[in-house]
């Protein structure tokens, strides 16, 4: 099971791809992010985004897509730009009809690190360890992007235990 | 010249086609607006308002089209929601080619009254007027969409008087 997870913003996207294969532990196919330049309009820069984020899904060829939910930030300007970002995400993910899966910051920190309020540095910490890299992912929105991947793949488990 | 205005939102769209000829007033098309279901996940709502705004495009031919700007909201909740709509809505209009405008509303205020902290139905009713319609339009996202039209059409009329 390949997931594609997107930490959404219009200056920097992260995403990353992840595998989980039965019984073996999650993988790392591939992670970056996207930066757009501020001069640009903001649809030029969705445009870019986007057609990033499908070329990486014809390469990947994930089989579910995970995206952080809307939640409430404290600064309305970063609130709107990221919520913009995000319905472009969405939509061309729908476009390449890849099933999405969402979750809330406090699901993704939890199921990385036990705890709700964990640091970006503790979640980033953790990535490395749970996915055995040289050093931790940078920026934070692809360290933010993997953790995503691996919070929908410790939520099918979850599931298909339940359904046993 | 045909113009699309759309006032983004997730829960209403308001959208508007209308034409000005050489020498001629501004005519209404076409307007209306799209609802989508709150119990529905964000991702089928934006494809929802998305498809309906392709639609639109391949119906009227819009030449250009013409979006409020991202501005300040008081709600940090109504932000994002209209923020999300937004960014879903640039991209499909980006992705039918259609070249984008944007103004804030200010400026939309500011071309219709004349005056930048006119009300929601100074508008409305500056709306009905100057396109003489039997009845103002409703809903407000309506008449917004129709009164960026209106700012996008004077703009235009205007910038070409200062090349001449």
């Amino acid at each position: 099971m390949k997931i594609l997870g997107i930490d959404p913003g219009t200056a920097t996207t992260g995403w990353a791809v992840t595998e989980k294969k039965d019984g073996a532990e999650i993988k790392a196919i591939a992670y970056g992010h996207i930066s757009t330049q501020p001069q640009d309009s903001d649809w030029k820069r969705l445009k870019e985004i986007t057609q990033d984020i499908k070329e990486i899904i014809h390469t990947h060829k994930p089989d579910e897509a995970a995206v952080e939910s809307l939640f409430f930030f404290k600064n309305v300007k970063t609130a709107m730009t990221v919520s913009q970002a995000r319905g472009a995400i969405l939509l061309a993910i729908t476009q390449e009809e890849v099933p999405l899966y969402e979750y809330t910051p406090l699901q993704i920190k939890q199921a990385l690190t036990g705890y709700g309020q964990a640091t970006k540095k503790q979640v980033q910490s953790m990535v490395q360890r749970l996915l055995k890299l040289e050093k931790p992912p940078t920026p934070d929105d692809t360290a933010d992007a993997i953790a995503i991947t691996i919070c929908h793949h410790q939520s099918r488990k979850l599931q298909s235990l339940l359904n046993k």
